[in-house]
């Protein structure tokens, strides 16, 4: 029976819980009810009584093709709401190995203390003295990590971004090839584990408890015929193993919903230079790799490697949403210029939506003008320095933009927009304003219906439907987000008849509770009932369900579309 | 009659209007009137759809004492919510010899615009070039203006912070003496006229219109008796006039509630040395003025004019908030360096109560030494240039807080809390709680009734009739705002029987419209009522109305009181 660890970051106590209350649970229903039962709603996200949950899923440590991923919840520093972060990762698989489902971080050291490396085994806790790697950016902190404590190791790691307790920080873990490279990236995870003071935690190599499934059989027939619907859908088998999401330029902006110069225009003259054909045209060139997965297990391969011009290894997890907001969001259509600063976040740990607008907003404030890469790329390495500027900037969207007195700012709960216009992509815009994270694309991803007509067709520039394939998919999201399913199975989901009494299966024969298709859903349900409670408790209301003024009365070319949803209407978005 | 005049900023259009909707307001019922009415609550506080209102109050213009209060309102880039920022100086008794009882600011002029001076006269205005003026500290640049426009200018102007729209910016506006040293000083207006790109608005020097009373003999008396009642109490007619506010260091240092280190004591070892009679004692040696009136018709006289030590002008309007936030909660006991902060603050147009609390953050965060008031002003210094660390002080305690990861922080409604310690003066702490204006001690000053006992005697310590105090008070001084009247007559009215009636008697003579006391009230009450309403709107809830946690968990010695108000009980105190 898989455990909790609670670990007091102050004291050094530790403790291998029962599940108790939380039996049942994984992933974001696990980390989110965490939240909601032991976090107060009013704390401040930077104190003592916040508290950072790790958690895997309620199918992690099985053999079900791409059940690895990681939730990690917080109350968020940036939204000042509920936060679930989802990663890729050996995290997940790793942690029933050593007995556990959720690793729970509380309390925070005294003001001056040094940082630690928190290391776990199977009937221990270790904090191990993290002073000569604390500062270094996460690669060669991880290089250091691995050196020490074997090559093998699994890692959850903040960079110098989360050290300083900004906001735009992540949380970086480590993939099958030992780099530092998947991002917990949303809502300033990295600022909670930064105010811990914990550089790295890490996972005993050594661990491999077994893992049982309790109906192996079954688990057996469940497990094949899942592989096989990941593998009988064109977005998963193809689509993604070849182009990664970035396959999404070139779709996004013929739909005129590319968001181009801080959401000024819906397509960017060059698409074609940063799209998912060109990237792995590229990487085909310098002999990188363009199927790749992030966590063991995963057979829809997104991931990537991306050489630099000569061939040496340059980033990985290089997103179609990181391409967008460094590309076309910036006019920027430099691929190289773009993967740099995809890893220049994975260096200091720095969410890429989150800094990509960033960035925005410091060419609308004159820092640095339009287009330029090359100054983008010096103000992103300014993060994590004792440079003023890298605290302005590391800080994320809303508050680079007060910096420099910008009021164009694209946020939904102070979190920045993704890389979808929501004038000309309103299923999405309205999993933007309603979801409890802030603006999202994941938690209810409706360019499926809108643009991609998976799981239905529902014309993007219309209203009707939108509310409906939102609400639905922000369901749907946070019980993938609970059984510790990737996000990107959802493709296939929706277009295979048999597939979720298939994951009702998994989840049956895994952990020999009898799990109907309804309780699926209904583990939706739950976990967006417990963060909406949350965020109600922090004192969120139907008024911050609503996207920025300019979305409502600048149209969006070359359609002139405008968003067009009030707040009464967005509220039956929510459960 | 008077009338509103309206300035479109980016098209110079610009209009005289009836009062129309808004005849009978004045002061903060007018220009919360208009915030609500005119304002989408929603909207980005430095966007186009903003509106900066400077407005005389129902008694402006007129000779009756100490009615010469000008109020400033907007949507507030601090808060969120909506600002009146109550300022002495010259203005309002300028403005209705323009014929004027307030000036609404519109729209805002496209990116890269320069700042203008605007002048206004009887029946015109002229936008002028501010380019040489732009970007110059306040003294300097007021200096400039009367070159250029006449000695006897009454202006309005932002300093280098409000250029910059920082959230702690003021706007300030000339004194008697001609010095730009009144500021409206909470919630960033400057950061609002910044956006707007105004770099002072400049009343008419030849401006004489008369303004005639209704009723100039019943006027007459009411002067009188109205003069009698401020000279008759000794708060009014001693206390400030010769110790300045500076008379409270001693006082709420005694009762165990000067917040000390970031609030984390209730007495100052230092106390003595920063006190209004020390102030005062230096002030007789060094040749200065301890007696002084911040605007035409002032009988309490509570400024005064300090000199550095070679007895040159250093500051005035040296108020024990900035005292208290630079001196004790710095731990800082040097009353020169705490006046030359004051002046700093002047010159970058910054408000001492959100600054003084900046500091305190940086010193939280480590950025500079717990007393090191040198450093302070180092710091102080930097705000208005192009140092990205004045950007980060500049927009307040909030920011520089996240900015330093600094969890202990002083805000309601991301307000920075004033000079008081709400755990030991509790009606101050509900005022602080469940105003609409965000933390400010102005709004409701219950230290009237905790701990100067007048107007009643309520135990600071407990939490019986605080709610009462605080909410009756949050009435009155909402009618007083409204009035135009500064709010140091409350100690005289409150203890003095007949004081309401001969307000009542100012008002009807001076308009010629019957004002019955339960009128004045209702002006209060209704001023709260349109806040309120605009809060709501903006997104504001209950959960909003509370301190931080850390009031609650952190005993404040000598007492070891805590904040113990629930936020449902706290609701009671609101209108």
């Amino acid at each position: 029976m898989s455990k909790i660890l609670r670990i007091n970051t102050r004291t050094r106590e530790y403790r291998f819980e029962e599940m108790g209350k939380y039996a049942g649970l994984g992933g974001r229903a696990l980390t989110s009810r965490v939240v909601l039962d032991e976090v107060p709603a009013t704390c401040h996200p930077l104190s003592a009584a916040n508290k950072l949950v790790m958690a895997g899923g309620i199918l992690a440590g099985s053999t079900a093709a791409n059940s690895g991923r990681t939730s990690v919840g917080a109350k968020s520093p940036l939204t000042g709401g509920i936060k679930e972060s989802n990663v890729g990762g050996q995290f997940a698989h790793k942690l029933p190995r050593l007995g556990l489902l959720a690793i729970i971080f509380e309390d925070k050291p005294e003001a001056g203390a040094p940082f630690v490396n928190v290391l776990v085994k199977k009937d221990s806790v270790e904090f191990l003295d993290a002073s000569d790697i604390a500062g270094k950016p996460n690669y060669a902190a991880h290089d250091l990590v691995k050196a020490r404590y074997g090559e093998k190791v699994v890692t959850a790691m903040i960079g110098p971004a989360g050290e300083q307790c900004l906001m735009a920080s992540t949380i970086q873990f480590s993939d099958p090839d030992g780099r530092p490279s998947r991002s917990a990236g949303r809502g300033g995870m990295g600022a909670v584990m930064g105010s811990k003071k914990i550089k790295a935690v890490i996972l005993d190599p050594e661990a491999k408890e077994a893992v049982d499934m309790a109906d192996p059989e079954k688990f057996k027939v469940a497990r094949k015929r899942w592989v096989d619907i990941l593998m009988g859908h064109p977005v998963t088998s193809q689509g993604l193993p070849t182009y990664g999401t970035a396959i999404l330029v070139n779709i996004i902006n013929e739909v005129g919903a590319l968001p181009t110069k801080n959401f000024r225009f819906g397509r960017f003259d060059g698409a074609s230079k940063i799209s998912g054909e060109a990237m792995t045209e590229t990487i085909k060139a310098r002999k990188g790799q363009y199927k790749h997965g992030c966590h063991t297990g995963c057979v829809i391969q997104c991931s990537q490697v991306y050489n630099d011009k000569d061939g040496n290894y340059l980033t990985t997890g290089f997103e179609y949403e990181t391409i967008w907001g460094f590309g076309a969001n910036l006019l920027i259509d430099d691929l190289d210029d773009i993967a740099m600063m995809d890893r220049l976040c994975d260096e200091a740990g720095m969410d890429t939506i989150e800094m990509a607008n960033t960035i925005a907003m410091s060419m609308e404030g004159g820092v640095i003008p339009w287009g330029d890469s090359k100054a983008a790329i010096g103000l992103l390495k300014k993060v994590g320095t004792a440079d003023p500027l890298g605290r302005i900037l590391g800080n994320g969207t809303v508050f680079t933009a007060q910096a420099f007195g910008v009021d164009r700012v694209p946020v939904v709960k102070r979190q920045a927009l993704p890389a979808y216009d929501p004038r000309t992509i309103k299923g999405v815009g309205v999993t933007y304003a309603t979801t409890p994270m802030g603006a999202d694309h994941t938690a209810g991803y409706a360019v499926c219906q809108n643009v991609l007509k998976v799981g239905g067709d529902v014309p993007a520039m219309g209203k009707e439907g939108q509310i409906e394939i939102s609400k639905n998919l922000q369901v749907a999201t946070a019980a993938v987000d609970s059984l510790g399913l990737c996000l990107f199975v959802a493709f296939a989901v929706l277009d295979t008849p048999d597939a979720l009494q298939v994951i009702a299966d998994l989840v049956t024969s895994a952990t020999g509770k009898l799990t109907t298709i309804d309780d699926i859903v209904n583990i939706g349900v739950n976990a967006l009932k417990d963060e909406l409670a949350f965020n109600a408790a922090a004192g969120f209301t139907s008024k911050d369900d609503q996207l920025p003024d300019f979305f409502k009365t600048e149209p969006l070319p070359p359609h002139n579309t405008t968003w067009d949803f009030s707040t009464e209407e967005l509220q039956a978005a929510k459960v």
